[in-house]
């Protein structure tokens, strides 16, 4: 189930991000620490020409407004047209109609191969349930050892239904692609601490998806133990050094850049369900 | 005056922020490192919706464009119907007509609980002076002991006529509400020579704020020091390491994220004048 | 060529910068860490009032759109009818319809002073060849010591036509006026492993060119002596360390803000060709 990372290191897959100005330079570096080439654009005149020339397509609502969600969905268009992967990060939805309804028109006229959110975005997506969480999870909807199953079931009905594989990530990152489900335990609470773990996480299973398209399952799941082991390391450097979340986020893209095969052998906690 | 920390600690304020693209990513990670939690929405459909779940509103119209000043005029009249916090931020008005004009028409449409600006920003605000300094404070305005007097007495009739918490940052930040003013002291020239130590501040006083509407001037105060502290140690520490900016942006986050309340007794330079 | 260092240390030119929303927070603080002060704006209704207080501008295309594009002309023009130097940084040109439009836009209608791009960028930008490396150069564009006569030759005949000086970037920096040229071999390869090192060399040249106006080439050739060497010594020091890319972006900035004169003479590696 990781084994993408390998792959990755032998193509350099462009990935072109049409994503939030809050934590895009974060998103770009992390794109290249994990093996990829990142390129933002999101001009209504020019998304169809960057898909192109591009390996898998990231988007991700975060800053949404009305010009960027018609690139978005012109941009998806192409993908689709061309067998790109793309993925859907729905930041935020069910925090304001705007999102709402961009969300809504995405899901309807692009097909996604991954669409990857919190628990409350999931949820305020398909049902369209209110998320007063703005981008963060809602305390009620957390996954526990408790309520996993029942999520699990949820989740495995919401990718059948949308034929593509669902993320839902937390403390136990949930994959399933409907009938396969992975369960990733790896990460650090450090990571709500920073902005953007989500994102570039987002962004991570892009660039696996776009390295190898004909395995979206493997690659999202390999792009979540990586991306969890390098916040492992960086918070125990955190934490060992007595620094904060400032070196963190620093210490997070050097865990990306340095991260070997055998880290990820030794680190991966995925358990396997089908 | 610095009683505000503590109460911070044990909510988690959900801060709307519609800021400048240049320093958003560091906005976002300071009201993280705060004790806050950020979120960035700009879109006229959506900043109604925003402010609905949000404790309080920042506004810096750093990169402002016509679409984002009425996106803020929105943002700001909802904020004062649901009666939150509302901070702005006059980054570089004198600089340009369109400064003038939008800060002009955010002050007639909006209330405000606190403006922050150097005192070249506040000044050109009230007198529509021209700012050549751009973004930074001109030579011939800066304050010194010598002119503190004088400053202060002009700071605490624009606070009574605008009814509202001015604060002008500098090597000595002035915070008045027109009766009761602090004089800070805290800080380190190191601050300057970084871009966005004062949209930081800025939204710390949102994060502070949102924490505790009644206590706005408490709020201000304590964010001033809280951030000024921090400034201290990152740069006490980027000296005896012999680095350079780069690795103080880092710790100024880490400083902030590891603030403790017996840093804050022991380290805060304030001199209140009622 | 690289007296310019000493000048700038003695004014600190403001530059007026309309450039992409990912790498704009490093470009401030490289403007910052060199010397200078940045102002980023983009509003059609601003950039002219902007340009006018400022030193020089720096255009970059990196997330142009209809209206930032529209800005770049306005504030371009307004800087040649002022005398100010102005750079120009064609991000990705070759890369879409759009991107090709606004470059060729942008050369007709303003006068550079300097135009800076990898190489392929640069072909792109006469040619009208396609350049499917997205922002990043294609292998066969790259500068050898092979085919390094045959391509001064070419930017030489480029930068007679175009009546400015153009730099090619690459492990061998070329910057030609079209009489005199120098080959610059400073910089790491590490620098290509994080986004925006392209970006904040433009910004740099910016700040060289607007502290002396007089003194394009060399101030251009200076700015790419500091950003070459502030990376070989943010890579020493990563390597040395054994941290990743995150780290690295904090040693850059680092590096510069702690430049003296004698590490520029002793490092820099430039050769002039008449």
């Amino acid at each position: 189930m990781i084994t993408s990372f390998e792959g990755l290191k032998k193509n350099t897959p462009l990935v072109h991000n049409i994503t939030n100005y809050v934590t895009v330079n974060d998103v770009a570096n992390m794109i290249l620490a994990a093996g990829g080439a990142p390129l933002m654009a999101d001009a209504i005149e020019e998304v169809e020409d960057i898909v192109s020339i591009s390996s898998a397509l990231y988007i991700n609502v975060g800053t949404l407004n009305a010009r960027t969600v018609e690139s978005m969905v012109l941009a998806g268009k192409k993908a689709n047209e061309l067998g790109l992967p793309v993925v859907l990060d729905p930041v935020g939805v069910g925090a304001s109609k705007l999102r709402n309804e961009a969300v809504e028109k995405l899901i309807e006229t692009v097909t996604f191969s991954v669409i990857k959110g919190n628990i409350s975005e999931i949820k305020a997506m398909v049902t369209n349930a209110k998320n007063a969480g703005g981008v963060d999870v809602q305390a009620e909807d957390i996954v526990t050892d408790g309520n996993l199953e029942e999520t699990t079931a949820f989740l495995k009905g919401v990718a059948q239904s949308m034929k593509c594989v669902i993320v839902a990530t937390g403390a136990i990152d949930i994959v399933t692609d409907g009938q396969t489900t992975a369960f990733v335990r790896n990460g650090d609470a450090m990571m709500s601490r920073i902005t953007g773990t989500g994102c570039m996480l987002g962004s991570v299973i892009a660039t696996y998806c776009g390295s190898d398209k004909e395995r979206i399952l493997e690659g999202t799941v390999t792009a979540l133990v990586v991306m969890g082991l390098a916040g492992q390391y960086a918070a125990d450097k955190t934490e060992r050094l007595g620094e904060g979340i400032g070196s963190f986020r620093a210490y997070l893209l050097d865990a990306m850049s340095d991260m070997s095969i055998e880290q990820l052998e030794e680190g991966a906690l995925v358990e396997i369900q089908e």
